[in-house]
């Protein structure tokens, strides 16, 4: 059975804009060697799916530097130092689609990767939202808000169009909640 | 319509061991605003789901520096240079768990994070796998093998058991194939 190993206190080698870069010193049990592992510290996000009064998803398009292209996404952000992980999704899909929702649901947590992260994503639902609010994007931020049905979301994932592996795990698990729901209906 | 923003050259600013920061500066072509933007650059990953010949799923614990705790995964790795996807899913499973398979599908590909990161993962299902291989960790690396059935790994996503995120985004895949082809046969 596997163990924990031993970790030394995090040094911060490295303060960029959205993440730290810090090292640790690893132990492993079975044989006492050490090693120093990357570690990538962002702050944790949050991940919403959308729903529209017609149950059709409300969705973004931005221009994303990571994959230098525009992309098909959940909304999404980070969660600000303190801040109630709901709090943080109900005010990151208004800012970014001037949505709101008095329908919120959990739908679980991750860990983005415990390899090399420490932060967690937060997923929620968010039903019946009206169009109510006001959009406040961040500096340099410029995204559409596009809405779509289920089936094309569905072909989306399928096809790539979504490619965005936190906005397909949202959709994967609403799907699934969708299902679940249907059968105990 | 959300247009592509021009992106500078990516300039490194550190290396790492498991990644390099980079920057860039992007404009956005709506007002000609500029602004220096954090990149992530690290090598594409493969995640594999294996089944055994009783369709039970192949799954690995190791203890991981990013959560600090020993996490249940599936299979998974980075794709060296030049590697072909496949044949770095091939040789992730085999050093891992020691289980080969003859029958590997594609489940897609998906960039992991678009806004931060330039890698991509791709996701394969290998069917049938015999213990036959040899494991071959790397240096630092031990990991543990352990079978699931398709019920109880489908409660360890829901209870947060299994928690990386492409993991979960894998297992999910492989639960989408797996209903299709229940649907087509």
């Amino acid at each position: 059975m596997s163990k924990k190993w031993l970790r030394s206190p995090l040094e911060e080698k490295f303060r960029a804009k959205v993440f730290r870069y810090l090292t640790t010193i690893v132990e492993n049990p079975k044989d006492s060697k050490t090693a120093v592992f990357d570690i990538i510290q962002c702050a944790d996000w949050v991940n919403i799916i959308a729903l529209n009064e017609l149950d059709e998803l409300i969705l973004v398009r931005q221009y994303r530097a990571g994959s230098d292209s525009v992309t098909l996404e959940t909304a999404a952000g980070a969660i600000n130092y303190l801040e109630d992980p709901l709090a943080a999704a109900k005010r990151e899909l208004c800012e970014e689609t001037a949505y709101t929702s008095k329908e919120w649901i959990s739908l679980g947590t991750v860990e983005v990767n415990p390899a090399i992260m420490t932060n967690r994503c937060f997923f929620f639902l968010a039903k019946k939202c009206i169009k109510d609010g006001t959009l406040n994007f961040d500096e340099m931020e410029d995204v559409e808000t596009v809405i779509y049905s289920k089936e094309e979301v569905r072909k989306f994932i399928k096809s790539g169009e979504i490619s965005h592996s936190l906005s397909s795990l949202a959709l994967f698990k609403y799907f699934s909640y969708v299902d679940e729901s249907a059968l105990q209906a």
